[in-house]
């Protein structure tokens, strides 16, 4: 089977862009109308796109603060929502964050098999850390862990939810009403994990779904993001402006992940990419402008500060002067070097720099015809920067229609992409492969030895 | 207007009594069947019940334990699969429970917030402390926390789940393109709550729904439950067996309302009744007896087990001889003296104890026709023994439909049940107050006084 690209479309509802809900085609209230969430799903499996994925914030986004026309500050927790799209649709995955320092994973691993049950094995799970002050403090904490015990934490608590998700076996069920025997003991299994952060006797309280447990997908680009996304991702979403910088991401990760035993066909990795589309690039230009043309300078500092886990405040600088130096914090390092790379390499003004990222939030932006689109994630795809992308229209539901309706059908005609679902699963889509379940392979294992 | 009966469904798909999934008319895989609960949503809401109510476990369910033929092993999480059903349906109530003691504040909020949102104002939060030792196995405890410690954590998680609901006021959205202001920044509120076991800035970050904030349930019943209730909750589920203890709660709850300076009319209390219906009485107790020969000896021990947190362990006890004595526990204690209760009062055995609760799970069962069943339900709500019920069909969908088309209409012909639905969302159809956003009435108190 050839190759394929593969596409995750990330739609908060808000839009991507910081003055996306300025834009008169994008309802104003789309953050909190179930009904527009339920059209984006819908168009996006118009498109056969893989995934409709979501972010996800523990406190107001921003930075918990609640300044200017920030239109972020409000919307749907991703999993509930998920559930009820998941209704409307029927190829479509769902890949929703939750973050492994503000949640036990009991119910984690529960809150998504039961997502995925609902959705005939269509989730995912967007493991993140938290990178926020604000968020700590709506969690008891005066300020927020060390990034490394983040990531040690996050590692053990995606490690028990997976050993819970294996709680039973796939034929457990025998719903045999003549012998009374429901399920059969022996496919049941705790989980009997004790760690630094975690005690989780188990087992867990619901089945496995079609597609076994929800997929992985990961983040993370600092060090310590890459050691979780090679041991654990199954698909990883990043974010770089430029091919050579993706290609080491790849490469990088594709190395760990082989040294770790693990196939590195089945890590998918794929950056985000915002696409303003046109029938000519004048036209595209247009929409760029039309929209950078909304942002408020207020909203312009808030989303850097926002960005950088509300370490970049820039409250009072020039606004046409240069970026000032900050000091490194705990909070999200990967994202505030991207930020001062951005700044460097464009020699951009702190005004430049937010208007560059408000489209895309640190996502590599394209501006272009769908032949100039495709010409480029074919770029990438076929030199080892990507697997696929997570496109992130700017503003919607336009941009998203024109992804579906002027460059899908382009990387169709290239052959780069599905005419068609292949499966009613994510994992099924994406080409990966069936999580067996631990205990019943290792029953076979033993079974086969004897 | 008259005061009308209020109805509760509470529909788990692998159905009440603990042999119903042996029952040839309910699907043997209803438990982890989303059809199947969509179904029954359906039924629920053509018969015009206020709620749909789904208890929850954090843990297998039967005291975490995975012998014999425990049909409830696994399921659905509520709220997921309540967002999946509000999408199928338009007026029904749905009411999930969910722990204070093993969920943090921010995340319980969020979740009915979302749910509150996606259903367009139908949401209610049953607030349970969840008391069985399985659970804090799952949760890094090695033994659960004492059951005054619960109460106090959950008195304080209410208050803080209800301050984070008021984070937006109701007209806070302004989303005023022209001038960039998407939200008015005095009409949003942050929480900052530090108490005994929490600390949370807030704001949430999600807006109130057209109900205000989701309904408050519960359904303790010890002194610290009652006290609970009366000062926190909106809806009260509660078991009984017969009037008199029934009236006893009803007044006690009442009059602790009042002296903590509420309205008794808006806390509705609604005994759980679970009713097998039948044209004539004869074939009322032929459903009852059909359904208690289903049920296997090591199913009906784990249910006495786990109905009393599993404290009540009878293994190797003469199954035909009385109850005998176990010393009370942390968990579940008003759920132990329940069924002690029901044993002496009866005279049962161990095994007619626990065919007698297998039904309805300590709740008031009963066999009759549709006038002999509307008799009681008329003769508790017009004495001071309920404000409504919450009606627990043995089996599904039989025992939900036999009362959707037998017991329903004879309470309309009588005026006691509403002939349609009064209002969109659940605080609508149950009559309760819509609640002021707090920071709103404090605004308005103010200029009152000016």
């Amino acid at each position: 089977m050839t190759r394929k690209i593969r596409l995750g479309a990330f739609l908060p509802g808000g839009g991507q862009h910081i003055a996306s809900w300025r834009h008169p085609d994008q309802p104003v209230d789309g953050a909190t109308s179930l009904e527009f969430h339920k059209r984006l799903a819908q168009t996006a499996e118009r498109g056969l796109f893989d995934a409709y994925f979501l972010a996800d914030n523990l406190s107001v986004s921003m930075g918990g603060g609640v300044e200017g026309g920030n239109a972020k500050v409000a919307g749907f927790e991703p999993v509930t929502l998920f559930a009820a799209l998941a209704t409307a649709t029927t190829h479509l995955g769902f890949i929703a964050t939750a973050s492994t320092t503000y949640e036990e994973p009991y119910n984690t691993a529960r809150k998504f098999a039961s997502l995925d049950l609902i959705s005939g094995g269509r989730a995912g799970w967007n493991v993140v850390t938290t990178a926020t002050e604000a968020a700590a403090h709506n969690f008891n904490l005066d300020q927020q862990l060390p990034h490394a015990t983040r990531y040690r934490r996050a590692a053990e608590h995606v490690e028990v939810v997976k050993a819970l998700w294996d709680s039973f076996e796939d034929d457990a069920f025998l719903r045999d009403r003549e012998s009374g025997r429901f399920f059969d003991p022996v496919k049941v299994h705790p989980t009997d994990h004790r760690g630094e952060h975690f005690k989780v006797k188990g087992p867990l309280n619901i089945p496995r779904s079609a597609q076994g447990h929800p997929v992985i997908v990961q983040a993370g680009q600092s060090d310590d993001g890459r050691g979780l996304a090679a041991a654990t991702a199954e698909v990883i979403f990043t974010a770089h402006q430029k091919l050579d910088t993706a290609q080491e991401f790849y490469r990088d990760i594709k190395a760990r992940a082989r040294g770790l035993g693990r196939d590195p066909a089945h890590i998918l990795i794929m950056p985000g990419v915002s696409p303003f589309v046109g029938r000519t690039q004048a036209e595209a230009q247009a929409k760029y402008d039309r929209l950078t043309s909304l942002i408020l300078e207020e909203d312009g500092l808030a989303l850097l500060k926002a960005l950088t886990g509300g370490t970049l405040d820039l409250t009072g600088v020039d606004l046409d002067g240069p970026l000032p130096d900050v000091a490194p914090t705990e909070g999200m390092k990967s994202r505030q070097a991207l930020i001062r790379q951005i700044a460097d390499e464009n020699g951009f003004t702190v005004r430049q720099l937010y208007q560059h990222v408000a489209s895309a939030r640190g996502h590599f932006t394209v501006v272009g015809t769908p032949q100039s689109i495709a010409d480029t994630l074919q770029e990438w795809f076929e030199n080892e920067g990507a697997d696929g992308f997570n496109i992130l229209p700017p503003w919607l539901p336009t941009g998203l229609e024109d992804f579906v309706d002027l460059v899908i059908p382009e990387l169709q005609r290239r052959g780069l992409f599905r005419t068609a679902y292949e499966a009613r699963t994510l994992r099924g889509n994406l080409g990966l492969p069936f999580p067996v379940n631990r205990h019943a392979a290792a029953r076979a294992a033993q079974q086969a030895a004897e």
